[in-house]
C-alpha cells in the first residue's frame, strides 16, 4: 500500500469513527451504526447478515426491555436511518455479518469489531478534541469512551482494503460486527448462530488499554478472566418510617447487607477471584422504608471453575440477604466472558507483518490482561475446533482513561490496525501463520 | 355564612387548588404558587410580605443548588408568572405572609399553609379523577401529593372570608404560607425572621392524614415526633475492579455500612426513636469500584434529647463507615421538625365552633401523630411566649394514601376548614378561646 | 412482734444468709440450697413438695447438660447434703413448696422465693463485707450477686414466723422456693404443676433494684417487660485458612452477621422492644476457618405482641445468618418471662401495713420496672383466675449494682421483708386486701 | 549406618518422641522439653546456649501473661525438670542451642527443630496409637498434634549422630531448638541474637503435612506466605440491655463488624492474600450490653508488600469498628511470618544423598506450599548473608490430619529424617551443595 493510498483510506476511516462517536449507541441499540456498517459491506461486495440471521435472539444477555429499545428504534428513523437495515435489526438484533469468498480455496478467517458506546456523559471541556473538532456525542449519557468508534472505523477500513484485493483473497473472510460488548453480553449469542464454526483463525484486537504508544502492536493479551455480569433486583413493602416502620421490609438494607457480603466472600486458593457490586441504588422517599433496590455487580475468576465458585457463593448470599429482611430478590445473568488465552503459535506471524510496517515501531510479544472481554467466547470456539486465534492491542495515546469522560485515542491508530489486520488476513490465507503444522491439523488449506 | 355564599366561595377554592395542583412545584422552587398568593393577598388588601422578608435566607434547610433554582424561575417566567413578584423570590425565597389588622385591638393570630408539591409522578390511570377531569400535573416527577394544593386554596379562601369581614376584625390576622414543608425545611426559617413574634393563637392543620371522613374535625393532634433530615455523600477512589481492586476506596461499600449500623442504634429506655435511610445510590460502572454513594436519611425521637441522641449516634456511625473503606464522608442536616404538645384547652372553642356547622359530622379532640411536622417550630415558638395554638386534622376520603400517585380528596373538604378557621379566627378574637385565663396570661386582649 | 423477737429472727435469717451466701448454686443445681429449704420447711411443719411434685420437668428451660447435673450431685453429697432430699431433687428438680394450712378457710396466699446464684466471680477485695466476715463464695466463678441467698432466708423467716401463729392462719399459705430465676427459667415450670391453681395472693419481692433506701418499701413493680432468651449454635466447616479457604464454612461470620441484624431489628410503633446478644464465641485456632460459634441472646418487649415480633424477626435473621455462610443454625428457648402488672388495689393495703412499722422510712405506691422477671407467669397465672398479687422492692444501700462482683446488701432489710411479708399474709387473710370487692368476686372468703 | 545402629538411634528417638509427646508443652512454656534438650545436648559434648543467650527478650512475639508463665514454671518443677536449666529459662526463654565446632575449617550449617505444642485436646479414642500405648498427653487442652514431639527427636537424635562423627567434622554445626513455632512466635527472636549470623547452611524440615508416603522427602517447600498475626481487643461499657441499653458501648458488635469487613478486605491484583478471624469472644452476661471482645486474627499475603497491604488494611478496619461502637480497640503482633523460596541450587545435593538412603522411596523436588512458617526469618537472613537453604518435609501417613486431636504418625520417618539430616551436614562439609559456585560466592569454603 502507498503512501497516498494509505492517506486516503486513513481519511475515510477518521470520517467514520468521527460519524459514529457523534452518534453512540449503546449496546442492543446500535441501530444507525449496524446499519451504516450493513449498507457499507453490501457496497463493497460482501454477503451481508443482520438481524436474528446474525445473532441468536435468546442468547443474548442484557437486552433493555421493549420500550428502550423501542425508543431507540424511532430515534434512529428521525435520523435517518435506512428502514430496510433497520427494520431487520428490530428488537435488538443489531449484529452484522459481512462475508468475502476467496476464489480460490483457503483458510476461514473471522475477525471481531465491537460497536456499543460506554453510559458515560462526553466531557465538554474546550481542550476535549472531539469538542475542539465538533465531532463530540450528540447524546446527553452516552459517549464512546472505549474506542468502539474506532473499532468501527477499523473494521470498515478492513473491509474496504480486502475488497479491492479480492482477487488475491483464498478461503473465506467473516467481518463480525458485534453489538453489546459492554458487559460481555452479544459476543456468544454470535457465536450461538455459527458464525465462528470451522473458522480456522480468529483476529480481533482493541486500542488502547494497557499499550498507550502509538506505533506499538500487542500480538496477543492473555489472562481474560472468566466473569459473569449479575444484575439483582431486591423487592419488600414500604411503610412510613415514622408511623409503622416495622410494617415495611426493607429492600435496601438487603440489597447493602448483600454488598457487604459479596465483597467478604472468601479468597480462594486455586487462583485470582474478583467481585464488584458496582451500582447499587434503592429507596424511594426519606421517610419510607425502602420498598426497591437494585444492583449492577460482576464476578470474575482465573479460570471457568473459580467463577463458577463466585457464582455459587453469590446466589446464596443474594436469596440469604433477601430472606434476612424478609424480601424478595431475583437476579439474572446479563453478561458473559470465558478464560482465555491467545495462541502463542500465532505470535512470529505478526511479529513478522509489523517488521515489515514502518508505523510499527515497537512490538510486545503478549501480555497479561487481569480484565475480561466476550471476545474470548469467538476465541475458545475456534480453538475448540482447532483453530488458533489472538487478541491484540493497538496502541495509543490516551487523552484519559477507558471509560472516562474525556478518553480520546491517537487517530492515526485506525491506519495501523487496519493495515496490519489486512496483512495478517493475507498472510494466514498464505499459510505463513501455520508455525508448528501439529498443532493445525483441522487447516483447509 | 348562607348556602349560596358557601358555594360560591368553595367553587373559588376548588378552582385555585386545580390550578395549582395542574402546576406542582418542589420545595424552595415555589415560584408560580407564591406569586399567585402574593398577588391575591394583595389584591385582597393584605400587607404582603415576601423574599427575605418574610423568610431568612441562612435559616432555610435543604435548598437545592442554584442552577436547579435558576431552572425553575425561567420555567416560571416562561409560564407568564409576575416578574413583580418573581424577583423578590429569587433564589428559592418563596414564603409569602399576608398580615390583615383589624380595627380594634384583639389578638395576634397566626395561621399557617404549606405550598410544596411531592417529588413524586402523578398517576395517569383514566380513573384518578384528576386526569378525569384535565387538571392532573402537566410537570412529569411532581405531584401535589400531600394536599397542599388544598391547603394553599383553603389559606385564599380564609384570606378572602376574613377580608370580607374585615369591619369586624379586632387584632390582627397573619396568613403564613410556608415553602418546603416536605423534609421539614421550611418552617425554622419563618420563624426566624419573627412572623410569630407576639403571637397569641397558632392554627395550623391538615387534610386527610388520619382522619378519612368527610365532615370529621381533629381539634388537636399531638405527639409529634422531633426528626433531623440528613443528606449524606460518600467520597472515595475509583479504580478498575479486574486490574486493580486494591487501588480503589469503595464509597458504596462505606454507604451500605453506614446503613446498617444506622438501623442498628441501640434503642433508647427513655422512648420511642426511628431511623430510616430512605434512599441510597452509588457507583458508575459495574466494573468500576464505586467512587461516590449518596444517602438520604432521617432520625426522629420522641423528645429533643431523644433525637439528639439518635443524630450523635449518626454522626459517629456515618465517620466511622467512611473510615472503614478509607473514603470521606460529609454531611449536612437538610431538614428539622421538633417535639410539640397542642394546646387542650382550645378544644372546647374548637368543639363549639364545630357544633354550629352542619357541614362537621364528626369531632375527635385529639389524637397521637407519630410522625413530624415543621409546623412545631411555629407552635412551640407561639407556647414559649405564652400562646396557645392547635394542629387540626380535615377529615376526607382519599383515594390513595399520601405521597402515592393516585392519592386525591374530596373538595368539599376546603369548604369545610375555611369555615371552620374563619370561625376559629373570629373565635380567638371573641376570646371565647381563653377557656382558662390562668394558662394565658399574656394575652393582648 | 416485739423487739427481742424480732431480733432472734433477724439473727437467724443473717446465719441463713450467710450459709448459702458461701454456698452460691446456679440455677437447676441448688442442691444444698434446696435440701436444705426442704428440711427446715419440713421441720417447721409444712407440708412438703419437691422434685417433680414441686416443677414439671418438661416445662424448664435452660437445664444444663446431664454431667455438669451430676457434678453439681456429687458436689453437694460431698458436703453432706441429705440424701433423702438430694435423692428426690436429683437430675435438675430443684424447687421446693411449703404448704401450711389454716384451722379456718380462708384465702389461699402464694409466696414466692428464688434461690439461684450469678455465674461470677465474688470480689476478694479487703473491704468486700463477705470477706470481712469471712462468708464470701467458696466457689470460684459462682456468687450470690442478686441478693437471692437474701430471698431464701426471707423466705425461711416468714415460714417460722406464720408457722409461729398457725392458730391464727385462715385459708393456706403456699410457700415456693423457685430454682432458675436467672435467665427466667424456672417459674413456669412451677405454674404448669398446679402450684398457683386456686391462688387468691401472689405476693412476691426482691431486694434493692431500685430501691437503695434501708426501710423504703416500693408496693407495686409494674412494666415488666415480656422477654425471651435463646442460645443458639452455628456449625460450618473447618479448613485451613491459608492452605485452602474456600473449603471451609465459616460459622463464625455467620454468628458475627446474626448479631449486628438482630440489634438491626425495626424498631415497632406499638412500643419499646430490646435486643441484645449478650455472649458470643466462636472459632477453634487462629488459621483455622471457624467451624463452630455460640450465642446467648436476649429479646423484649413491652407486651407480649411485641416479644413475638422480635422473636419471628431473631428466627429468621439466624436462619438467614446461618445460609449466608452455607452453615446451620439451632436454637433453643432457654429462658421465658412475660409482661405483667401488679394490681394497684392492693397498694393500700400494704401501705397501712407499713405504716404499723418504725423500720419502714420510706413508701413508694409503684415504679416502672423496664426489665424482666419469671415471676410474672405466676402473677399473671393468679390474675387470670380472678386473684390478685404484687410485686415488691425491699429497699437496702448496695456495695455495687446487682450482677457486680462487690454486690451486697444491708443486713436489715431481711427482717423488715419478713415482717411485711408475714403482716400481709395475715392481712389478706382477714379481708383487709379486698378494697373494691368487685374485683375480686371469685374470693374464696 | 548400619542396621543395628540405625535401629538403636531410632528406638531412642521414638522413647523421646513419646516422653515429649506425653509432656506436651505450648510455646514459651516448653521448660521440661528445652531443660530436656539442654542436659542432652550438654552430654553431648555442644556447647549450650540458652535464655536470654538463645533468644532476644524484646523480640518475642506473643509471650503468655507472667502468671501464666510462673504456672507452668511451678509445674516443671514439680515434674522434676533440674532447677539448673530451668533457672535459666525462667519468664519465657526456652530456646536452646547447642553448637558443635569439627577440627577443620569448614562451612557453618544451622539446622533448627521447635518443640511447642498445640492447644488442643488430645483425643482418646482406643484405636488412637498413644492412647493404645499409654503416651498420651497427661495435660488435658494440650497436645502434640504438629508433630514437634518427632521434630525434638529427630533434633536429638541428629546431635547424637553428628557428635558421634565429631572427628570428620569440618566447621560448625548449630542445633536451634525453637520455643513457639505455633502462631510464628518465636523464630525472629533468635535470628535477632545471632544465631544464624554466618551461617552458610540452613536445613529444616517437617514431618508429614503435604507428604503423606513413608519414605518420600521432599526437598524444598516453597511458596511460604508472609504472615502477620494479630490478637484485638475490644473495650467499651457494660449497661443492663433491658433498663438503659443506650448506656452501654458494645465491645461485641465492634469486633462482629471488625470480623466481617476484615474479610471484605479488597483482592490484590499482585498476587495472593489470606485473612482470618480464627477465634472471636465476647460479652459477659446475656442480658448486659457486652463491654469486652477479644479477637485472633492472621493475614497472609504471597510477598511481603502484600501482607503488609493487608496489615495496613486490617489497622485501618479494627479502629474504624471501634468507633463505630464508641469503643477503644487495642491490638498487637503476636506472631510473624515472611515470604521465602528454598534454594534450588541445593535440590541435587538432597536428591543425592536420597539416592544413598534404602529407605527413601520417593523424591519430590520441590511443591508449593500455600501456608506459613518463622522458620523463613532464619531461612531468609542466612540467604541474605549469601547462604543458601531449604524447608524439607519428612514423608509420614497420618492418623489424621495435623491440628486435629487424632493427629499421629509413623515414627519410623524420625529415623529417615535424622539421617538424611546428618547426610546433609557432611555433604554441605564436603562442598557437595555448591553445584553452582556462581549462586554462592561468599562461601566460606
Amino acid at each position: 500500500m502507498n503512501h497516498e493510498e494509505r492517506n486516503r483510506l486513513l481519511t475515510g476511516m477518521v470520517t467514520c469513527r468521527r460519524d459514529i462517536h457523534a452518534h453512540p449507541e449503546p449496546g442492543w441499540m446500535e441501530y444507525r451504526t449496524a446499519s451504516l456498517v450493513a449498507a457499507r459491506l453490501s457496497a463493497l461486495g460482501y454477503e451481508v447478515a443482520t438481524g436474528e440471521q446474525a445473532i441468536r435472539s435468546e442468547a443474548r444477555m442484557g437486552v433493555p426491555d421493549a420500550a428502550t429499545l423501542r425508543f431507540h428504534e424511532e430515534k434512529a428513523l428521525r435520523e435517518g436511518v435506512d428502514p430496510f437495515w433497520l427494520e431487520r435489526m428490530k428488537g435488538g438484533h443489531t449484529a452484522v455479518v459481512g462475508v468475502l469468498r476467496g476464489l480460490k480455496p483457503g483458510p476461514v478467517i473471522a475477525l471481531r469489531f465491537d460497536m456499543d458506546c460506554v453510559e458515560i456523559g462526553e466531557s465538554d471541556a474546550p481542550d476535549h478534541l472531539p469538542c475542539q473538532l465538533g465531532f463530540s456525542s450528540n447524546r446527553s449519557g452516552l459517549m464512546h469512551a472505549c474506542g468502539h468508534d474506532g473499532h468501527v472505523a477499523i473494521g470498515l477500513g478492513v473491509a474496504e482494503m480486502i475488497a479491492g484485493r479480492r482477487s488475491e483473497l483464498a478461503g473465506e473472510v467473516r467481518l463480525l460486527f458485534q453489538p453489546a460488548e459492554e458487559g460481555c453480553r452479544g459476543a456468544k449469542a454470535m457465536v450461538e448462530v455459527g458464525w465462528l464454526d470451522g473458522a480456522d483463525y480468529f483476529l480481533c484486537g482493541h486500542i488502547g488499554l494497557k499499550s498507550r504508544i502509538l506505533g506499538e502492536i500487542v500480538a496477543s493479551v492473555d489472562g481474560f478472566l472468566s466473569t459473569t455480569k449479575i444484575d439483582a433486583m431486591f423487592r419488600g413493602k414500604e411503610a412510613h418510617a415514622g408511623n409503622s416502620p416495622e410494617l415495611g421490609s426493607n429492600a435496601l438494607l438487603a440489597a447493602c447487607t448483600a454488598a457487604l457480603h459479596l465483597h467478604g466472600i472468601s479468597r480462594h486458593s486455586e487462583g485470582a477471584t474478583r467481585v464488584n457490586v458496582g451500582m447499587l441504588e434503592g429507596g424511594s422517599g426519606r421517610n419510607v422504608i425502602p420498598g426497591e433496590a437494585r444492583m449492577k455487580l460482576e464476578l470474575r475468576g482465573e479460570t471457568e471453575a473459580l467463577n463458577e465458585y463466585m457464582a455459587r457463593e453469590t446466589s446464596r448470599i443474594l436469596a440469604s440477604a433477601a430472606s434476612m429482611y424478609g424480601v424478595s430478590c431475583e437476579w439474572e445473568t446479563v453478561g458473559r466472558g470465558i478464560s482465555a488465552e491467545g495462541d502463542r503459535s500465532l505470535i512470529p506471524m505478526i511479529e513478522q507483518e509489523c517488521a515489515g510496517m514502518d508505523t510499527v515501531v515497537s512490538f510486545v510479544p503478549s501480555i497479561p490482561f487481569g480484565a475480561s472481554e466476550d471476545a474470548t467466547f469467538m476465541l475458545r470456539k475456534v480453538q475448540e475446533q482447532g483453530g488458533r486465534g489472538v487478541y491484540m492491542l493497538f496502541g495509543s495515546p490516551l487523552a484519559a482513561g477507558h471509560h472516562q469522560s474525556s478518553f480520546d485515542f491517537d487517530e492515526r491508530v485506525l491506519g495501523i490496525a487496519a493495515e496490519l489486520i489486512v496483512r495478517l488476513v493475507f498472510a494466514c490465507r498464505n499459510g505463513a501463520a501455520v508455525s508448528d503444522p501439529a498443532m493445525h491439523t483441522n487447516s483447509k488449506e
